[in-house]
């Protein structure tokens, strides 16, 4: 019981940290009347947008728990509730203190550079905690209450059907978070652009474009309630599915059982608390050194928690697995040691800093590829396209290498729950690198405040210099977050496979009777493995093409919206009317929650219906073949498609700044130009299609799981 | 032996066909003094083109072909040979055709359209009946002289070995005719329009810019001797690996050997003869009706080739494999009839149709995708690149769906072999496609030679017409080449898995002893098999990165080029002297050749590193599982990408010239510039990168055929 209690307590202080650091920001000085007034502004579109998402997934979500509760239970349904409450919670006290952080950050950075970064990184550091604590809080208690309070058996299915539901309730935050989240942020910002610098001639970030505001509360949307959903999403389905597997591994009559058993559940979850306690430390080494170097006090914290998790981690394998020289044997017949785990765990840490390095190169101005992009401007906009195009492709080469040598290491170490491992790891950062991410959006809105209220240009200079590093770290965790859902998948097919096994092996005539004479063939050489490979990699692609489209639709409802206002209230352009934020925020978020209905459903219904048609034309062997080839095909092309989209969105935002910097004549110049259409191209790729190829992944998988669960009840 | 020599008879038809068609055209007026001139330059460009490129070609084919000859003796080398002169036979007459055809296609089309569309059609038809004809050709008589002339068994390893070598001699023209190809035509295009629109002020096609006569040789090098090449390559290896799977299928202990065998490894070649007299057939049915349509003139050849085509196989389903009800069975226990193989046929011949009218419908200006650009265009050059990304990645859903259905429709029938069947139908029609794609460089061309004599507007608006129709049946013929090379590549990857089974099962100490003890597992649960799925699908988008960089640098270069030339002849600018056309083509040559190294060794190097590196880390069997993964991988993002980006292509050129047609504001307004853009951005997608991705699936796919045959040899 003790090592249980000791998870709970790590991740209550990732919610002590949180409380005690809103409390510290929200001391901090908001600035002035006018400064106030607009940050009021920003908070109250937060709330309109938060309102009617919520209102919606709300809908979905009580629709869904009764689902589950009729197919599944009573226990997976609460399941499913836990997972999509705490994700919601974590997005919504994220979102709500990112847009008090704002004008904080704004006041701040009046005095220095580094009290803004501090108010800043802070802010997005509450919602990192706050997704990596109460992820890891959900599985622990609900695990608690249904091993001790509820006396179910700790590899029993009852079990694993609640854990994966709580990743399933995850899931459908993440979706909402990240496809309509992404479609609102890039709706508003190129339809705000549109009507506002195009048509009407006035500056971004001017307070009488009604989408402004929208503009402001979409990068809010973005990258602090979308990452915080979508990593809450990856760390709960990932430590879930770990379980999954140990449950799987541990058990049975050639497995270990009892106390081992326990022991390798518990470990994911061990791993995670002590890594929000190396985490939570690294935060209080991010400072800004004599250098000014931003980016540098950031590396400082990433650097401190990465090697206080390494000896953390060292201390869960010496007191919950008895030392490194431990050894374990799978059901599976495979054996391997403490030390191995260990090994893998020190891995996933490594392909963390990789993946962030890589992305650094491909997405930072100092390096090749930015530069590419930007000299390409100087030959017009279709030269820009063209090169930016050439690196989102070329982005994908070293993270899908490193992915892959990592897949090779971890398996030759411990196995399938060697790579298992070091995704938790992987994953056990999270909470510092959503504070990476979360802190963006602030420092993006504190440049927006700064203008908007008329700060002296120094206070922009310090908020432009914090908002140039924000894009760097904003397309390094999306780097991180497609890196670590991919190889989450592979967790999650890799419990596919496990729980379909396992329903084959002991099916009979009085249980799980669906699966009796299933024999599957998951053989390259069986074409409906193919098929399902095929057919998993046309959702990234179709999806992506959908989110894309769906933003283009949402731009143009946001430029009626605007035309409207201007129209009706003429006093808007002279400055004597109040535009009407609010009602373009809602518009927007009730365009973005329409367009998000077919894509969403794609992941969802892909795999249910591929396998009831398949097991009509071939039978229940090949359609349960069909749906696990699905599985990885989606991840497949899902992460050379959202690492493209992310990476080269990411180097089209800085060749951009890069340009804007003062090479290539600088901003006006015809380059400059040809480098705002290549941002412009880039932004729904990195912040709409790319990102949401993620959730996308994820709950295919998750559904499979769920299928199956469903199939083992008929 | 009666029905090899008919196949033979069927071969040389084409080849007759090709004889008379030429003396035909050549015989047409080639029209005025200066039309002539101009069309010189442009035949002097092409030459100039070939003899470069074939000089590279040789040299590397004489290196290649001493490596066969050592490591797998010298019927393997000569296959290899054979492969490589017969391809680029078929593509230099195509050119050389091609680029006499254009000026007699400008001078028809100065009396009648329906007289430019018969002289440049013709033309095409050229190109495509060579194109099938000499594979057949190839294949057969080399089959013959091995099978008759040597005395090998027909399934025996001799006849296999040197049968891929001829699939892998195809495939060393098809890559530098569809890289390096696309590289010198897209470097052109590209290039020519900088320095001659952007830098000097000219119109295209203006007889002044050095790069001129280089763009009109690129279209030809593109669309002609490229896609002759790429599908001479999928034409003889597919044939060859549904020959080798017949091989395997059919003999052996469990197989039914003998007549059956022989008939078996013959069927798809009768296929392809039969398929080559309903396409002459075809051609004559391309005949203007009294409403003008081109297009329509086009389907009807098609649709009658296609109609024919159904009868002919049941013709030689009954002749060959003794009627419908004849039930085969092979060495693997599967058992199928006639009738199944013939309906495995068919389902091929409606696989063309289908992706046919799918691309049609993403590319041609009458329907909502190829609008939806051009409505994106009027809000600016970012939405419209928006929109095309968008479209690009929907357009490969249905190819997807369409491709899958037929993989399960045809297994059903027949197993693997009916896949094969089924694949090989597709590409009976070869013949006719090319002639379709070969069709378009012409037009084009004329048009350019219209434009650069001055004839009279109204030869300029047939011309036109007849472009317009063009880049839709380019798009379509690449929607065609992309998926036919998918389908082709899966019958490759049943020839690995097959080749491997059969090494592993006879080997011992005296043959095939690398493969004694090897157990492979290609199950989706080894994480091998994922390592492999993950890499293979790498090359795609990192080769599609490095080319579409390459075009960038290939266009550097012709601006520096023209550049040149205009400093040290400034009467070129004054139109008293005559700028050096040759050099702008040499130079291009070299530049394209120089680009295509780095990408042509990927696909090249990928299987046989990847091998090695895992055989040191994991041993051999895995080392094999892992590289049959890769040749998935490869199909699997390759038919996206490839899709994808032609379709996509496609598009944003068909919505430049919807513009032009009036809408939107037509020619000179700000929608038209946007489009512009994206037709800039969309060159290199659909002429360079895209169609260049065909090859480098099917020649890792063969590389690793050819490693298995070295290590047997080992």
């Amino acid at each position: 019981m003790t090592p249980l209690l000791l998870i709970i307590l790590g991740g209550l202080c990732a919610v002590a940290y949180g409380i005690v650091t809103i409390t510290d920001v929200m001391k901090r000085d908001p600035g002035t009347q006018r400064m106030q007034e607009i940050a009021g502004a920003i908070a109250e579109g937060a709330q309109a947008y938060l309102r009617r998402q919520y209102a919606t997934i709300g809908v979905v979500g009580i629709v869904l728990f009764v689902v589950l509760a009729v197919f599944l239970g009573i226990k997976v349904a609460v399941g499913f509730l836990i997972g999509a409450v705490l994700s919601g919670v974590a997005g919504f006290i994220g979102m709500n203190v990112s847009v008090r952080a704002n004008v904080r950050t704004a006041q701040a950075a009046s005095t220095s550079l580094g009290g803004g970064l501090e108010v800043a990184f802070k802010s997005g550091a509450v919602t990192g905690m706050l997704v990596a604590g109460l992820a890891l809080l959900g599985v622990a208690l609900y695990y608690l209450y249904l091993t001790r309070g509820a006396g179910l058996a700790p590899s029993s299915r009852e079990v694993i059907d609640a854990l994966v539901a709580l990743g399933f309730g995850a899931s459908l935050i993440s979706i909402f978070a990240r496809l309509g989240g992404g479609i609102f942020t890039k709706g508003a910002d190129v339809g705000g652009d549109l009507v506002g610098k195009v048509e009407a001639g006035i500056p971004e970030d001017d307070p009488r474009n009604p989408a402004t505001i929208a503009d402001n509360v979409g990068d809010n949307v973005g990258d602090c309630a979308g990452m915080a959903a979508d990593l809450f999403e990856t760390y709960a389905v990932t430590v879930v599915a770990t379980m999954v597997l140990a449950a799987i591994f541990f058990s049975g009559p050639t497995g270990s059982g009892g106390a081992v058993l326990e022991a390798m559940m518990l470990y994911p979850l061990a791993i995670g608390a002590a890594c929000i306690i190396t985490s939570i430390a690294g935060t209080y080494a991010v400072r800004l050194g004599s250098n000014q170097s931003i980016m540098g006090a950031l590396y400082k914290g990433l650097i401190t928690a990465g090697v206080l998790s390494v000896a953390a981690i060292a201390i869960v394998n010496f007191t919950l697995l008895g030392g490194f020289s431990t050894r374990f044997t799978t059901s599976t017949g495979q054996s391997f040691t403490s030390a191995g785990l260990f090994g893998c765990a020190v891995i996933g840490l490594v392909i963390t800093a990789l993946i962030v390095v890589i992305t650094e190169y491909y997405t930072g101005t100092n390096f090749r590829p930015v530069k590419s992009i930007a000299d390409a401007s100087v030959t017009g906009h279709g030269t820009n396209v063209i090169q930016g195009l050439a690196i989102s492709l070329e982005s994908t080469a070293l993270p899908a290498i490193v992915i892959v040598a990592g897949i090779i290491a971890t398996y030759a170490l411990a196995g399938l729950f060697g790579i298992a491992i070091a995704v938790t790891a992987m994953l056990a950062l999270a909470g510092f690198i959503v504070a990476l991410d979360a802190f963006g959006p602030v420092t993006d809105n504190a440049g927006g405040i700064a203008e908007m209220a008329g700060l002296p240009p120094d206070v922009r200079k310090s908020t432009d210099a914090l908002d140039a590093v924000g894009n760097t770290t904003k397309a390094v965790t999306k780097g991180y977050a497609i890196g670590s859902a991919g190889l989450g998948a592979l967790v999650l097919f890799a419990a596919y496979t496990s729980d379909l096994n396992y329903f084959i092996a002991n099916a009979s005539d009085t249980q799980y009777r669906f699966f009796k004479g299933v024999v599957v063939d998951f053989s390259l050489s069986n074409p409906y493995v193919v098929v399902g490979l095929l057919l998993g990699g046309l959702i990234p692609y179709l999806f992506g093409g959908i989110a894309m489209t769906a933003v283009g639709r949402a731009a143009g409802a946001v430029v009626e919206e605007v035309r409207r206002q201007f129209r009706e209230k003429p006093g808007i352009m002279q400055g004597t009317d109040r535009p009407d934020y609010g009602r373009a925020v809602d518009m927007l978020t009730r365009a973005a929650i329409r367009e998000m209905i077919v894509p969403s459903l794609l992941p969802v219904l892909s795999p249910v219906v591929l396998f009831f048609v398949i097991q009509a034309i071939a039978g229940r062997s090949q359609a349960f073949a069909t749906v696990g080839a699905m599985l990885l095909g989606v991840i497949i092309t899902g992460l050379y498609v959202a690492v493209s989209m992310t990476s080269g969105g990411g180097a089209w935002d800085n060749a951009k700044k890069y340009i804007e910097d003062g090479h290539h004549g600088g901003k006006g110049s015809d380059a400059h130009k040809a480098a705002v259409t290549g941002d412009t191209v880039g932004d729904p790729y990195k912040d709409t299609a790319g990102p949401a190829v993620n959730p996308a992944i994820k709950i295919t998988n998750i559904i499979a799981l769920l299928l199956l669960a469903v199939l083992a009840h008929s």
